[in-house]
């Protein structure tokens, strides 16, 4: 095992130690990235290892679960019970992971003052938590939303989770069989369950985290379909390389204890999806991105999307650590707030998700939308001054960038 | 003459004395309405007995016209001309009258301290001017943006004239036969010349106004088919039901003067168009909406569009004098900011134009979006407090009002 660690260690190391940029500052980097590598191997051992199956653990989640608790006793070995497990707990320890963040902001005193000085409207409440809404559906099934508002880290925060079930609208239908799925042109009974968050830190140093996960179920005379889909992606003001070459590590990292191909290919479909069109730039720096997961099995397919959700705490905290009491101003606030009205427009405009759900009869719409940021910005003709930090974001976006070098990694083994 | 003034006037009066609200304080509304309607009766009379063709006046214009000035001098009596002139006129006239109150709010003295106190991030420039930029199109044609950011007086107003001609790509002909239009299935040589404009005040008591006019000329196998469409609209974050109903009234008039039964169907249609699903709203309190007028002639129908965009100054303007040194603080700021992210949202999902402008491949989209406000805010389950001004206004959006009592009027006047 140990050796299964040091291997995958090296190999990640040999990926950052191909990247151009990293070679300039290498000993610092090859550090934590060793550091990094040999702990996310190794949690990915213990992880695959052990017992996969999620148990009742009713004391720590944010909310009831949605299914009664019986019905998920009774029925611990489906993959829908499973899910509805899995995503409750994703949802608590993220959101308990933020508002330790959050809880340590307020406790350190030295920062009381510090954070009017961009002059913005801003009332912090020095005791954010999470608010809980667990809501119903009447077709069936609901969901929890949670919400952190006005933090002193994180100025909207949104980690929902949502379990429903009843029929599939014709047009639904007719979107899974454009994307390939056999199904039959009707109104389908469904199941679906996921988790998704969007965090929009207040420092413009941090980037804005987004991730979604989520299990499938479609009925129709042949049968019960099933898949996997989600996703984790960042979203910078400004670049941090060794932020951006961490997060995407973690990911990989998740992926290659799965399927080595995985994460190559995710990424691509992450750079695709996240893009505006009519601005041709990316939304972020990338990640991860995949639908349609239903092999090498059930279980497996599980698996993997239990490592890329639980891969998420691992590639995020780290960077709100090291940036939340960052240094800035009125410019980057600003900068910040264009950036974010950007996101608006990707998710309003372009996202298949906010779509697909405010098109829905009697969306709740308020949990779809808490992915909007609590303040956005449209300033006419906004350019980054040349040479800028914020240009250097901006070459990233119109280009995305391959930040572990694996197509080169992978060239190499190919001509080897 | 005067008996058709007057004829017209008291028509006026008997819709607003029949609504409800106006009842209750008839005096100063009958005497404002008097004046109003006197006024609009009289001016539109004297448009309609004038001269209505345009003439090139280069010094007015905000920029040089997109088409050049030799070939509009060759073709005065073509409608594309003519229209081209009416929108170059109708940007100029109502960028001077915006800059004229953007110029007083700064010749004030008094004011010049009193724009900080709701904490805003806030740098106004003393100068505040439309920025003018004249673009072109590489498959023919172009268009004038003028913004005016950051002013005193309007935080970000946006006034565009595009004159654009090519081969309508076939989704768009598809979506004009989708409407009734009797059009060849291929791409089709087409001209659209048109003005539209977004202004959202800095001051919440003043309400943003939208508005477009423009002319369409598509080509197939039959020969040309022509038509006029467009509209103006209010969106208030505070409702004052006098603003209201000289809006109306006004947008009423320059309806009237050519057909009676225009105003009332043309509100309707406004009502349904600027709705918002996903919240069950209305963007504003409406105003009037149509398209693809082609009757009952080119030059009567562009005498119609003539008047409606020259009724846009008189009911905008008012309402910005008599509201822009209005008092409100920090509560109110964030109202309409929630507000403006609700026009976002409208403008990004639904609205036809955007969708139609940013899917157009080389579009000018800084043209398109300026139409978004400078700041929006998104607060999770915002609600407005019971009995506020913020839930007067929500009970208008979520019931639009008939302001001028124009279906009872109807009604009253069938059983008669």
């Amino acid at each position: 095992m140990t050796l299964k660690i040091i291997v995958q260690s090296i190999r990640t190391l040999s990926y950052v130690g191909s990247y151009r940029k990293i070679k300039d500052r290498p000993i610092k980097l090859y550090c934590a990235a060793l550091v990094g590598a040999g702990y996310m191997a190794y949690s990915q051992h213990k992880k695959n290892t052990a017992e996969m199956k999620e148990i009742i653990q009713l004391n720590n989640y944010m909310a009831e679960p949605i299914t009664p608790v019986s019905q998920l006793e009774k029925n611990g070995e489906d993959m829908k019970t499973q899910m509805e497990l899995l995503i409750m707990r994703i949802q608590a320890e993220f959101c308990r992971a933020l508002e330790k963040e959050e809880d340590e902001a307020w406790n350190d005193e030295k920062t009381v003052d510090e954070y009017d000085f961009d002059n913005d409207v801003y009332l912090p409440h020095p005791d954010a938590k999470f608010k809980v809404d667990r809501w119903t559906r009447k077709e069936g099934g609901g969901g929890i939303t949670c919400v952190l508002q006005d933090g002193r880290v994180f100025e909207k925060a949104g980690v929902n989770i949502s379990v429903v079930s009843g029929k599939l609208p014709p047009a639904a239908v007719q979107q899974m069989r454009s994307r390939g799925k056999k199904l039959e042109n009707a109104e389908l009974p469904f199941f679906a369950a996921g988790v998704s968050a969007v965090i929009h830190p207040r420092n413009p140093m941090v980037p804005t985290i987004h991730f979604n996960y989520r299990y499938f179920e479609v009925q129709d005379k042949d049968g019960v379909q099933w898949w996997f889909g989600g996703g984790t992606d960042l979203t910078p003001y400004y670049l941090d390389e060794e932020d951006a070459l961490n997060f995407h590590m973690t990911l990989k990292h998740a992926c290659d204890a799965h399927d080595t191909t995985y994460y190559n290919k995710f990424k691509k479909w992450c750079d695709d999806y996240f893009y505006i069109p009519h601005r041709g730039e990316s939304r972020g720096i990338g990640g991860i991105f995949f639908d349609d997961i239903d092999q090498p099995s059930q279980q497996e397919a599980f698996k993997f999307v239990t490592s890329c959700a639980e891969a998420v705490v691992p590639s995020y905290i780290p960077i709100v650590k090291k940036h939340k009491d960052d240094a800035y101003g009125y410019y980057e606030r600003q900068w910040q707030l264009v950036r974010r009205g950007r996101y608006v427009e990707f998710n309003l405009i372009y996202d298949r998700g906010t779509k697909f759900g405010l098109h829905t009869p009697e969306a709740r719409y308020e949990s779809i939308l808490m992915s909007l940021p609590l303040n956005a910005k449209w300033e006419y003709m906004h350019e980054p001054k040349p040479n800028s930090p914020e240009q250097e974001l901006m070459k990233v976006l119109k280009q995305p960038r391959d930040w572990l070098n694996v197509e080169k990694a992978q060239a190499r083994r190919s001509t080897a």
